[in-house]
């Protein structure tokens, strides 16, 4: 048993080692999203559910910021808060999220309301929050490294939605446009925080795990969008039909 | 508005007519088990994630009693414990699943490790057991109420098992034979305390919620299995595949 900690630089390759092989930008949905191949029910359908998880991630974070005992920490951290929910009415990750909802020609307060989200999609997210409520924070921190993997998926995400679908507009992708900085800026502190804090191998083999489950966390919300939605799809009992929540 | 309580058979009806809609028998992966259209890998990839559920039942019901302060309530609500753990070793619920394990040609200490347990599975399972540790009473017991139509899927289970598949036989069917009478027992008194304890319209609306809470999970992990396990088959990433695990 080799119990002594990997260097700074291996540890940092070990995961992202995990985004390699497990990150959701290899499932299919994504492919069939960004090459044009969603219905446009398949794009209303993930935009209602992938809100649920919008919804939660200031949740998380404010959950993260409720046990850190360091003001610098917090202050930091906060800003992730502010990316979503904004400074002023009319501005953050959020509303720009219900304004791509409204873009596919859904009612924004319909999906607000998180009525119709797919039961799987609350379990997955929910275990998120939970996880970062409940773990040590070298966990939490950890596992909201995925973002080291997101700027290639937002900028696929971009360039398909605006070559193949006629909702797609600077309007209603404002979303990912935005996401491509703050992604970035965040993950660069909590990778060196990850990378400072992860002491022991058993600190690596913790934060690894962490990473894992929340790749695990992404890819099951694509799996159970695709089971309901993608053919042969399963909607369901109580999850959102086509026809509901329109504009 | 009508905020008065339905009568106790009105709400009794109510509840009986959400396992009607929403209970797991109607998922298409019983029809398959149950008609002999399993392949042995698929009756596998059951045993192995029911397992997880089984495993957690008696975790939800010690959260229940942590939070019980009277000794009645917690005296009868201790049997679930008994039942699934045994009295003794080699005895009880979750034995008689590994002896089910062993019969369909798996290691019953892999099983027992829960590793290959899809993602998708532990979100929705331990959503169940934190829904027990953090709603009121009222919704942690109606929550189990889905043993109101737990007795015909078990009964259709054992013909069906029996008559389609050679590892069928008492001993590896055993648990289910016990849950025909263990069901009953418990459901009987969890369905007179809701009764009871939902004195007004929103006690009602809240168990009738948790009861629906409840076939979602249930739901949820048939599903899971399906998008991994039945054509066309998708593996999420570090779930069990066929071959790992053999006894």
């Amino acid at each position: 048993m080799n119990a002594r900690p990997d260097s700074r630089e291996m540890f940092e390759a070990r995961l992202r080692a995990i985004g390699a092989e497990r990150y959701h930008d290899k499932h299919p949905f994504h492919r069939l999203l960004h090459s044009g191949g969603c219905t446009p029910d398949q794009v209303r359908a993930w935009v209602i559910n992938r809100y649920y998880y919008q919804s939660r991630i200031p949740m998380k974070d404010a959950a993260f910021l409720s046990r850190v005992d360091d003001p610098e920490l917090r202050r930091i951290w906060r800003s992730r808060i502010e990316d979503h929910d904004g400074r002023e009415p009319g501005t953050g990750g959020i509303h720009r999220w219900l304004k791509l909802a409204e873009g596919v020609g859904l009612d924004p307060a319909y999906v607000a309301s998180c009525r119709g989200v797919l039961p799987a999609t609350r379990f997955a997210v929910d275990a998120y929050v939970r996880f970062v409520r409940d773990e040590p924070l070298l966990s939490a921190v950890a596992a909201s490294l995925t973002e080291l993997f997101a700027p290639k998926i937002h900028a696929e995400r971009i360039a398909g939605l605006l070559a193949h679908y006629d909702f797609a507009n600077e309007a209603t992708i404002s979303y990912f446009r935005h996401r491509l900085t703050e992604a970035p800026k965040d993950v660069a502190f909590g990778l060196a925080w990850v990378l400072d804090h992860a002491q022991t191998r058993a600190d690596q083999d913790a934060a690894a795990a962490a990473l894992t489950f929340k790749t695990d966390v992404l890819w099951a919300q694509l799996d159970a969008l695709w089971s309901a939605y993608v053919e042969p799809a399963r909607i369901p009992p109580g999850a959102w039909q086509p026809g509901e929540g329109l504009a």
